[in-house]
């Protein structure tokens, strides 16, 4: 690269946890300037983050349809390349189609938007401008989900037979959106959050790293939702067995009542000659257990693991590289995707999330919603 | 106790590895004498068996009609008290009822009958004949699983909200039947296993240990049984989601075919102020997670876990103990039990699971079979 | 085996752990009858000991001298074969002594003796009388001690150049025999103890431990003990760095006051190739490490160990086996190679520790508590 | 902050792992720009890092002299406030002393310089010039061993009886250096190294780590250093005793030649009421184990821990941060302190490491060298 490719945000003001994750790891590896944004709706909160950002005053912007309006008056080298949108859920489908619109490539956090519907009409414009589309499911960016994608692709494993994937937190165990805890809030509203919270939040994460890891595709679910803490607008529970392309079997739970769980997502995948387990919570770490030879733990940045994933990490084995680093990932590869098509290279693509996976995530949730308010399955014991 | 209790023994001839464990299970506190036994329908290996175990030579019988027969003519103190039955399956029911018939106290392995029909039949003579009847649901036997049970009896981890409980094997991922394996022979054919593989011989236990730890009852499931390896009779994997009293919600995996996975009962109680999660194959330790204060790790013997825990641990703690000990807690709990019996105690009761059990355990397995036939729960993705 | 060998005992009785372990251990594996015993110097409290073991009456002795007396007047068949002594370390020598002398077999806890004196006189005992003399290093009646020991004489690991073995525990560190505990009261007293507390209690099974599994052994120490519980007239921890012969470096670390462990033995084998870990907490597992290879879980009794692992378990793998079970295998291999003896194979040998590992333990001994008390920097051991 | 610090960097071209992540712990918390380097003593190469760091060419330098100088005749505002020094050992002492003369605040690499005597040249610099000094014990960085420093601190766990504390590396089990190896090739080297590979390399991380949580100080060591790799001209493993003031006792192992091992820095310290545990490879969690209550896990980033822990994360638990993330804690906490010192406040001072660590660190060095090799037991550091 010869120059830093050149970012905008959309959201991520004080207080917004998931901004500064995004623009951390777009500082990590030196390939990407944060050129202006807009933080936050109230104008003032905004300045004061672009303050702190050592942002010029004139790039910190009072509106998303200003910040593109004005952005792309810019020459190119000056303005912005691309925006990346860490708002509410229910921003990341307007926002995104504005940028499409003002001919700006776009990084976008889950779920993609608030609908299936939205999410098609999303992708349709993706598919027109031709644009870069990334979604931000990070924990594909990390080396051992890589490493652990290479080993199903290899056939080393078998036939994928049944996965088992979970994602509890313990963090939504109290009625937080009642004292007006900001992140609890918004998640917990319909009209900011959608039709599910678990499946919305995580549960779509859960649902994009089996099938990432797996290629298989998630084709019938039969689930349970629940609300447990009284009062609450939505579900924060939610369990869900899953049917998958080629005869695989799948367990989903996502959970944000699991007091005590912090961010526990994890996943084993079973195959006929091999099994895999991964942890977010130790990412350094891929365990493999063999059907023919004793088991064995794979770790990062050793002489033992594919290329995918030693050219996800940074640091010689035992450093261990944690979450920012796996999302930084994410836009490292954005970046240098996004390098090449600006150099002329149309067909430049990388290896990150986009707007497919985005639809195949609302349609998993959807799916999930409605099979949970259906009620005929359910067999009485004795 | 002034003497040690006598136990005969059905089925448990070579190459018998339950058999075996109920043996060494009852041996280890010395409180409990092996008299006399039909090891095998094989009259050879039966008295094979015998000799190696240093029994005298008419005391080792050629069936078990016969055995009951002739030690109901011994006087009280020489014959045997009790019948301890480890067969396949499909003999649980006429051997335990034979010996009730006979007189005879009965300790029997899971799951308890063929069907939940056979279950009530049995559960109607133990209470008709007053004799004590133990099923060897032997998890319930560890230490840290008291430990559990005792924790959300004290209301300590509140409400219970979710259960997830796991036993994943790998074991049966290849046909092993085929090539006549002995264990996976019959446990593989319906005409002696049941209605299920993995339900019968690991997803009861499942049941049975969710239930004994929260107390709870399960009232509805929803399941997916799958026979992933070609040809086989019977279902080798299976998950549920399940319903409990009280608005809980579970998930119950049961698994044969899970490559490299050992042993792995495991089971995760997550309740409105706290966690509890145990593994069956680190049995001495106890996880429990807080809502308002760090994650504690408890284990056996030390002065910090309650008197049930204490009680099932012969050693000081960081002395590991295992599955031996534990199923040599549900045999030396019976040997009490029986002993107070004997002395004249008709209302002496143990800590082990019985009858009840029994019933709850087909009536589960039964649900899930017909829950796992019907369809019309699934919702497409897309 | 035709018969059970039978066992007396010296020691054990009410609140002494480690009887009730011996007696379990001799148990478990069906070829043991303890036959008769003198529990206690207390003869009430033998004899209370005797009838909870249901032992005639006329075989609970009131001193070990009349018990060789009468037992040696039985006939064979119905005396005892061999004595186990589990009293406090001042009367290993003595009763072992004298048990020789009245043509019996030994199983002796450890450490042998009091001095190194002792050691080589009963050393010479033994080999003028040709009787089975084994010492309860039980730890090395693990399966995956002997796994480890197998992985290094295979060479697998290479030349062997570092060993890591550490033993800590947390009970002592209180003053606990000031308020008269019965464990702590004899452990810190010189004339029951002998000359060091870490060393002799836990610092032999250390020592021991690494030689068994490395072949190699301990040629000269530097060592530092301590005592720092106030008061306390022996050391409670000690560290010592080791030379073994052919130039491996050692670490050896005992301590009893390290506050939270329980019982914490581990150790660790660099070779040239390779690396092994094993934790005694967590015994069924070896972590295998390697130079040119991802690192390994070895479990017991999977397909993926050797023989002499395998037939040191009776349980399929992920059914945990304990510290009972390792202490059995040291019995039945004992009993097992008393049985040939007895049936005339006079060189007749088992897998269990004897009389030069006690020699060789009292060596370690001494030459520790000499380095800790000299200026000068090596001692030679032995 | 109202702008960034300005770095320089001298050392850390392609190849040398430890520059680049100097360079993203700088940039990870946006507080610092990297404004000019000399990245090599070879030109082309230097010129090369600095394209690829976007450098203006003008100021990549030829020499660090050239660098000083030059940088020091630009206005205030924008010429490099600090270098940052990533060399091999024997380049550290002439580069900082250099840097100190020309009045630029320091960031070294650690060991600090090759000789003792240097270290307290340096140290008498840096107190006459008043600048900052910044030394890279970057394990000091973790959150949890400033949660450690303050647990020891406030007297929950007693007074500080035991430390021990490893390195194992196996990185090092081969000859690499004869192969030509980069890293191995200075290290081993004591021309560019120093007198000792582990204790300089890694052991001195061991040594200021357990100075920094316990904040005793070590007085006396008995070490052995060994060279197992034949033909290597350093030690490339070595074990230590250590007495600390007020009583504590330590051992300290560091090595190059345990193979299989990654980055294994942990270490555990024995108080009178609690011990605490902690592991490089799992930073985010810390062992509490206690004399009076169950052991706990303490996690970052949860309600349980303390404030200069909580500081020193970014994201919420259970997203773990890694290496670059506590090496960033050095260079933010250092930016801070530079801003502040800047802006006039001429008391500054930061929780970073400082010359005076850097003394400590030499002095050990020297110390354990010359126990290794002399007969009288211990040695008294400094």
């Amino acid at each position: 690269m010869k120059r830093r490719v050149r970012m905008g945000m959309v959201g991520g003001g004080r207080g917004a946890f998931i901004g500064a994750v995004h623009r951390m790891a777009a500082r990590l590896d030196d390939k990407i300037d944060l050129v202006c944004g807009v933080f936050s709706s109230n104008t003032e909160k905004s300045s004061e983050t672009g303050r702190e950002l050592f942002l010029p005053k004139e790039r910190v912007y009072g509106s998303y349809e200003e910040m593109f309006r004005h952005e792309a008056s810019l020459p190119i080298g000056e303005r912005m390349d691309f925006v990346s949108i860490v708002t509410p859920n229910f921003m990341h489908y307007p926002v995104a189609a504005a940028a499409l619109d003002a001919g700006f490539h776009v990084v976008c956090d889950k779920p993609m938007t608030m609908t299936l519907e939205e999410a098609k009409r999303l992708q349709q414009r993706v598919r027109e401008t031709r644009l870069l589309f990334c979604l931000t499911h990070n924990y594909t960016g990390y080396p051992m989900v890589k490493e652990a994608r290479d080993l199903v692709k290899s056939g080393r494993i078998g036939i994928v037979r049944r996965v088992v994937v979970e994602y509890p937190q313990g963090w939504m165990a109290l009625p937080l959106e009642a004292g007006g805890q900001k992140q609890a809030d918004w998640r917990t509203d319909p009209a900011r959050a959608g039709a599910s919270f678990t499946m919305g939040d995580i549960g779509s994460h859960c649902a994009n790293l089996a099938e990432y890891i797996t290629e298989l595709k998630i084709e019938e679910v039969c689930a349970d939702l629940t609300s447990f803490v009284p009062g609450r607008a939505l579900d924060d529970d939610g369990s869900v067995l899953i049917r998958f392309n080629k005869g695989a079997k799948g367990i989903l739970w996502a959970s944000g009542i699991a007091v005590g769980e912090e961010n526990g997502l994890n996943i084993r995948i079973y195959g006929e000659k091999g099994t895999i387990e991964w942890h977010q919570m130790e990412p350094n770490t891929l365990i493999v257990r063999w059907l023919d030879k004793p088991f064995q733990v794979l770790r990062t940045a050793t002489d033992f693991t594919g290329k995918a994933s030693l050219a996800a990490t940074r640091l010689p084995s035992g450093h261990p590289e944690g979450f920012i680093e796996a999302f930084a990932n994410i836009y490292r590869s954005f970046a240098e995707t996004l390098d090449r098509k600006l150099e002329g290279d149309q067909a430049a693509a990388g290896d990150f999330p986009g707007v497919d996976e985005g639809v195949r995530g609302m349609a998993f949730i959807e799916a999930v919603v409605e099979s949970s308010q259906a009620g005929s399955k359910w067999v009485k014991t004795g």
